[in-house]
């Protein structure tokens, strides 16, 4: 499996047949970021890919990754046909699609899927967002203005982000149950893409799982014990959300 | 076709065979929301449903609807058979495979119909819901703390909105080109989920879409004059967009 630097491989950012990149997907990837899960998909799938390592700056995807696709944004997967897929779920249902040659990720419920994984990106996604403008608001210096964005901070969670954030992790706790995955016995796509907001609550610490979750906090156990998890993380460059520059 | 208010139909909140709504499913709407998007797609199967109209209060969906799902949000449909689906995604997926018996909204290209779905979703949605939360703090009295909130907007616009909204129209624009639909000769899912955050954006004026983008704005003008969307609105009780209490 290729690993390598963004500035290593500007051939891989226009893949052709003659970079040596032919019958092999590659994942841009972006440190800190979403797309730590699609490395993880790529793992369990166990299938031969290559990845460019972005690196963040500013806290911001940088700007190389608007060549390979006018978004800039990462996860962005290039098949190995040369087509330039964006969004983490269609990402993730190329993949699935594509090389799950086992079943390994089949569902029972595909609405199910689909209903966690619309979840886990937009209505989840959309408080998470709030969330983490608000944090990031109340580091602004100098002193006095921090404080004040401090106090807006709390308002915005107490009017609004603290109750959907339990709303919303009583609704996943209870979907997930007794299950050890959200797809039921097997893993699915929904565990795949929950895995990221869940680990950025996780990393500002927005939600303490232990305590009030146990369920999930024990599905996030799994997750990283599984040795496809870790090798994702070794062909990646950091995965670090307690700062506030993850998008 | 039954069009109802919250109040009127307790029994269509929790939907069985013998409250006379079987072989029908039952959307649950709220006044100035995505639902607005399901509404049309009903419209457009041309099926029998019913639909139970709630009302915000304060800007925020009513209690009542956390009756109908653990999370309270609309749209929520509960099926002919009494299941209850959530998120407008999903949603919108269960009633084109279920009830699209012609074809009218298939797609040629499964993957580009879901990365432009999640893209209206997840990242579109994400940038939305802060402009919006910018939008409302600088209303909040009184004026010293609205206008120094109107300056944190000024800068959160400056450093990324602004910019993510550019970087998202262009690309809507681009994947439109010169086609009626985002899905190409017919309307597909895709268009019926873009059309809640291009109306949102319209609403808020963030976007001037008859100047910037053409092909955008004869997009929303095609959508807007199909009897479809008409009978939509009809069926709805309301989608005024130009205030910050949609969700």
């Amino acid at each position: 499996m290729a690993t390598a630097t963004a500035e290593a491989t500007s051939a891989a950012l226009n893949p052709t047949p003659s970079t040596g990149s032919a019958g092999k997907p590659t994942l841009h990837h972006l440190n800190n970021s979403q797309s730590q899960r699609i490395l993880w998909l790529l793992e369990e799938l166990g299938i031969e890919y290559n990845v460019v390592n972005h690196k963040r700056k500013r806290g911001r995807a940088p700007a190389e990754l608007s060549k390979v696709h006018q978004l800039g944004k990462s996860p962005t997967l290039v098949t190995s046909t040369g087509r330039v897929v964006v969004e983490s779920t269609a990402v993730a249902s190329y993949l699935i699609e594509t090389y799950d040659t086992t079943g390994k990720f089949a569902t029972r419920d595909p609405l199910r899927d689909e209903e966690l994984t619309s979840f886990a990106g937009s209505s989840l996604g959309n408080v998470t967002a709030i969330e983490l403008l608000v944090d990031l608001l109340a580091t602004v210096p100098p002193w006095p203005i921090s404080w004040f964005l401090g106090t807006v901070r709390s308002q915005v969670q107490k009017t609004f982000t603290t109750a959907e954030f339990e709303k919303a992790m009583r609704f996943l706790e209870s979907e997930l149950g007794d299950q050890e995955w959200f797809n039921g016995e097997n893993l699915g796509r929904s565990d795949i893409i929950i895995s990221w907001p869940l680990d950025c609550i996780a990393g500002r610490k927005w939600v303490n799982f232990d305590k009030d979750y146990p369920k999930l906090a024990a599905w996030r156990k799994r997750v990283t014990e599984r040795d496809a998890w870790k090798r994702g993380l070794e062909k990646g460059n950091g995965y670090d959300l307690s700062g506030v520059d993850q998008d």
